[in-house]
């Protein structure tokens, strides 16, 4: 006998296509969803319909949006002349919760990644190019992720813009604060070392 | 400025309202949502729906169904002289999984506790003495979970039971005390059957 009914079991199978939602755990969610009433379930269902359907990228910076452009990019409040180029939305999402940077961004949605075929034209830097012939960008701050792809499309990035006479920064790799010392891996120990600052 | 865009806050929030879901692995969920194309969504969105839609409890034993009577009451391979009593519908699923136990459930959708204010009369108790009387059951199989309103509720329905001539047994504490039937291994249930005992 089959171990679930049938609508049960899709349920499971799609909540185990989530990221770190293992079977035991999509199962555990299942059984919640099933335990709702139907306000609740349909509430649930009708968030994941209307995100998707309200969501979309910013056909500036490339930030997930309802609006358009996004409320960043249209927010005369904050400087127009430094943009923090990030990974992903997730990476504009954290970079907001410092509650300190008040310029705008540019969402790659990638990494250059020869090792798994992605090349500059496949991430969004095409329109980075075309944000700095049009404004007045006086510093671009290179926000990837400290890792061999991250480095190498700060490596890039740099490269094809300080030509324009733009100042080109990366954030800061060190010892994450709270962290030990004795923990920290080699390579970032070095990085904190190398990037020291005087007092 | 408000963290995220209003779809993208309330989807965040419907996900955080799941169990063992906090605020990052909400977060985390959401973009991953958001990322899926649009079939995926929908099938995502839909499975839950269709999960509330379809699934049903028993009007036999009380399991989640998509057929009335379920699978298992209505399945002429099983023994239908033994009845296993579990507390919740993923209690059976943990049942099935040893593959072992062949014969029928009735699902309590709770167990009886003082300090909550459940007493019998709130679970699904009285359609049990209904089908004990209207079938020739030999034994009941308590497999509440091994903790204090567990083992109350076993001990009740043991002596409700008991004077109808009706072999009642408890299934062993091979699971650890104060554990949870559903995170149970394999081995350790199928022990646990094994090892039952007569109230």
């Amino acid at each position: 006998m089959r171990q679930y009914a049938k609508p049960l079991e899709i349920l499971i199978n799609e909540l185990s296509k989530l990221p770190g939602i293992g079977g035991k755990t999509a199962q555990r969610l299942a059984f919640h969803i099933l335990s709702l009433d139907d306000k609740e379930a349909e509430q649930l269902a009708d968030s994941i319909l209307r995100a998707k359907r309200e969501m979309r990228y910013c056909s500036v910076c490339g930030n997930l949006t309802d609006t358009d452009p996004c409320r960043i990019c249209s927010d005369p409040a904050r400087r127009q002349d430094v943009i923090c180029v990030v990974e992903s939305p997730r990476d504009v999402a954290a970079m907001e919760r410092i509650r300190e940077y008040n310029g705008l961004y540019h969402v790659l949605h990638g990494v250059i990644s020869p090792m798994e075929g992605i090349g500059p034209e496949d991430i969004n830097l095409k329109s980075l190019i075309g944000r700095l012939q049009a404004s007045d960008v006086k510093e671009l701050i290179v926000a990837t992720n400290p890792n061999i792809e991250g480095e190498a499309t700060a490596m890039y990035i740099a490269r094809l813009i300080k030509p324009a006479g733009i100042k080109v920064s990366r954030i800061a790799h060190g010892i994450p604060v709270g962290g030990d010392l004795e923990y920290a891996d080699e390579v970032t120990l070095l990085k904190s070392l190398e990037g020291r600052r005087q007092l």
